[in-house]
């Protein structure tokens, strides 16, 4: 058992990132006394800043958001932290097969295999309308859907290799795992927990049209400032203990009790936590079947931003080496540039295990390929690996393979006695984003609030 | 950090199951001095014997051992712990469809079905023969093979009721996870590190011909007995430490210090530690995408084996509710008799949140439906719900959804720094089994022994 102070609170949250902080945040507003234990140093979890030189700010985590993101929008609009759009004007390149294809709307590609592509996206949509973003496993046809994965489905529904290519430009860029790792079902529930494909993937009047200005994380800043001495930091819980009167919960240095849990961390995370009594075991199955995605940002800085000149968004999407996806991420106007690009799934995985120096190399190569050799020339490179970073290990969240959505999903929000579940993998709008979390973090402080019958 | 004793050695294994102490037995025996923690108050893991009355020693957990285990037989047979032949004689239940046959060496179904089925497990196991076991990702079609589910494979290549029969039998009686959730390519490593599909699923020549007599536990506890206070009992490991001096195992109230660490419980179990410095991704993300089957192990036990009697030898499969395999798990001859089954997979899931009398009720229901109704009112009744076991929490091992063993095999037995890998789930032969057990911690023995140059 920990040494260390006792606080007594009414309600204990578990996990300082934008969730857990929403949680908080609405339980005092409502009259709850909570503490909220953090493992890390710093509060935002899979939200970060990173302050480059001159004050500019980057995301080295959640970054994007966008239209009908309406709980994180309102949270921040009422914190006073304001969104600027992406700079979007200028030609995308699509990199396919080794060829760079540079475009404004569509890409030169032949009919056909713009055709199978747009076909399937409009079968995936037309699957994903049958599915709850409540319940998925309940579905017509959510069986099946869940005893495949995204590649098989896309084995029998593209033909060409634009079509496979968007399949798996989907998965890596929005999933941050290979179309093999993923059930269907999963993609469904995504794809309608965002309001469709076109919303997750695209900028302008999509998920990754505008970001925070002085970064996601100043959300979370704000909101724990707000909360002050109640957030403890360098707090990983160990224990939860569960009694008649109770719970009572272990970290570092502090053991904190309340009448209510809620633990706002990722599944697989949140298995990692000792119960005692233990979890029910669906709900601890749950937590062995919910692996998190592979992703490391990268950030390059430049003098300027070069690529705007040359005509170019800064955005584009790769089959090769390297980033797969980039964005230009600098101030709308002037300097410094700023290239973001993200590696994730396969490719993720195997530049973790190369040298520093290899993995810069194949990023910055990327960003030549895309945008000129200048582009292999930054001032400043940042990169993050989140599957690294010990209290989250993966982004940017959770993906179920096959099986979890119809043999555990039912567990994913169910209180376990006096234990709450939040964070953005319980989201049913924007589930994976910032959006999800702050929804499930109302969701689950409205949850134990009727359980106090404080609401 | 715990307080509590501190002890020195050369090695610390984590884990008292088949795996850990053959591990610590081996090192044991080369001159290191070892320390085993387990966190329950006994040893064994997924062995247990439970005695019910009049000396009746029964399993409640991994039972059968048979022909080609050598691992498991050779440290038996070292210890002084004969096996002896499940009851064979008799006719065979299969109940599909809701229609019962009774069988001696093949159902009457008719042709059509029988060769359907026939050819699923041939063109299984000819994919199999690809495999290799020690590097199942490097296979020939690897990527296509993890990159969809069983399920999946059984939609394109059976046909018939019987033949989907097999496949989900299969799949449920032996990974105890549905179709659905597993990844076509673990199935053919599964089927390759056993020797087939025969050498899985039958008695007589195969995986299910013998028990141990006094019960599998038997083999642990004389294991331990030698071990002595090497083993601390009620020690459930919560952090393990680095250093370039060494390891620092952290239990409750025990801290044990050695040059190596051996971490013998399954992947997901592993996950669950807090290390210093934290695993590299891979490893990590390994723990997450391996998730454990569900088992409730049933017995029901007779003044007399009555079906024996009426010519059956007590084994049935089943598409229907209950239980789904049996086994005539009583003495070769005279009294009692004992009834096994074995509820897995989705029944598994549903059956655990079911209150116990409607499980028990369930369960006999189908002893009924296949033996008759004095199979519904046995002398006595216990069942064992492995997913609700805390440091097992689920049996009989991992299986590996689609898309594990490409992204994170080449973790699975990879040392980290100064930890070694051990537990069924990293053997190359009779991996989820107690062969397996033995054969991994035999395996890691050595390359402890090799690192230490004491070989």
């Amino acid at each position: 058992m920990s040494a260390g102070s006792r606080v007594e609170c009414d309600v204990v949250v578990v996990g300082a990132g934008l969730a857990g902080l929403t949680v908080a945040s609405r339980l005092e507003r409502a009259g709850c006394a909570v503490v909220v234990l953090e493992a890390r140093g710093r509060v935002g979890g899979r939200v970060l800043n990173q302050e480059l030189g001159d004050g500019l700010v980057v995301d080295v985590g959640g970054q994007f958001v966008g239209p009908t993101q309406r709980h994180v929008l309102g949270l921040a609009a009422e914190l006073g932290v304001p969104t600027y759009p992406i700079f979007t004007d200028g030609l995308t390149v699509l990199e396919i097969g080794g060829r760079r294809h540079a475009y404004r709307k569509v890409p030169r590609l032949g009919p056909a295999q713009l055709a199978d592509a747009g076909r399937a996206i409009v079968a995936l949509e037309r699957l994903a309308r049958r599915v709850s973003v409540q319940a998925p496993w309940q579905a017509a046809g959510a069986d099946a859907a869940d005893s495949r994965t995204l590649a098989d489905w896309a084995r029998r529904n593209v033909r060409t290799r634009l079509g496979r290519f968007a399949i798996e430009a989907f998965s890596q860029g929005v999933l941050a795992c290979e179309p093999g790792e993923v059930s269907l079902l999963h993609v469904l529930f995504y794809l309608r927990s965002a309001g469709g494909l076109r919303q997750l993937t695209e900028t302008s009047g999509a998920a990754q049209q505008d970001r925070f200005a002085g970064g996601s994380q100043l959300i979370a800043i704000r909101l724990a400032e707000r909360l002050g001495d109640r957030v403890r930091l360098g707090a990983p819980v160990t224990r939860i203990e569960q009694r008649s009167s109770g719970v009572t919960v272990h970290a570092n240095d502090v053991v904190a009790s309340g009448r209510r849990a809620v633990v706002a961390v990722p599944p697989a995370l949140a298995g990692r936590i000792c119960y005692d009594p233990p979890l029910p075991g669906d709900r601890d199955q749950l937590t062995q079947a919910a692996p998190m995605g592979s992703v490391i940002k990268c950030l390059a800085v430049y003098d300027k931003p070069f690529w705007r000149d040359a005509g170019y968004n800064g955005q584009a999407t790769s089959d090769g080496l390297g980033a797969t996806v980039t964005f230009d991420t600098g101030p709308p106007a002037g300097a410094p540039g700023v290239l973001l690009g993200f590696v994730t799934g396969a490719r993720a995985r195997r530049l973790a295990q190369a040298d520093p120096a290899a993995r810069r190399g194949e990023v910055l190569g990327s960003f030549g390929r895309y945008f000129g050799p200048d582009a292999q020339r930054p001032a400043e490179y940042v990169e993050h690996d989140w599957t690294a970073d010990q209290w989250t290990r993966g982004c940017y969240g959770a993906h179920f393979p096959p099986g979890t959505w119809t043999q555990f999903g039912s567990a994913l929000r169910r209180p376990s006695g006096l234990l709450h579940w939040a964070g953005t993998e319980t989201a049913t709008e924007w589930s994976g984003y910032m959006d999800g979390a702050v929804q499930s973090g109302e969701r689950a402080a409205d949850e134990v609030l009727t359980a106090l019958n404080m609401r």
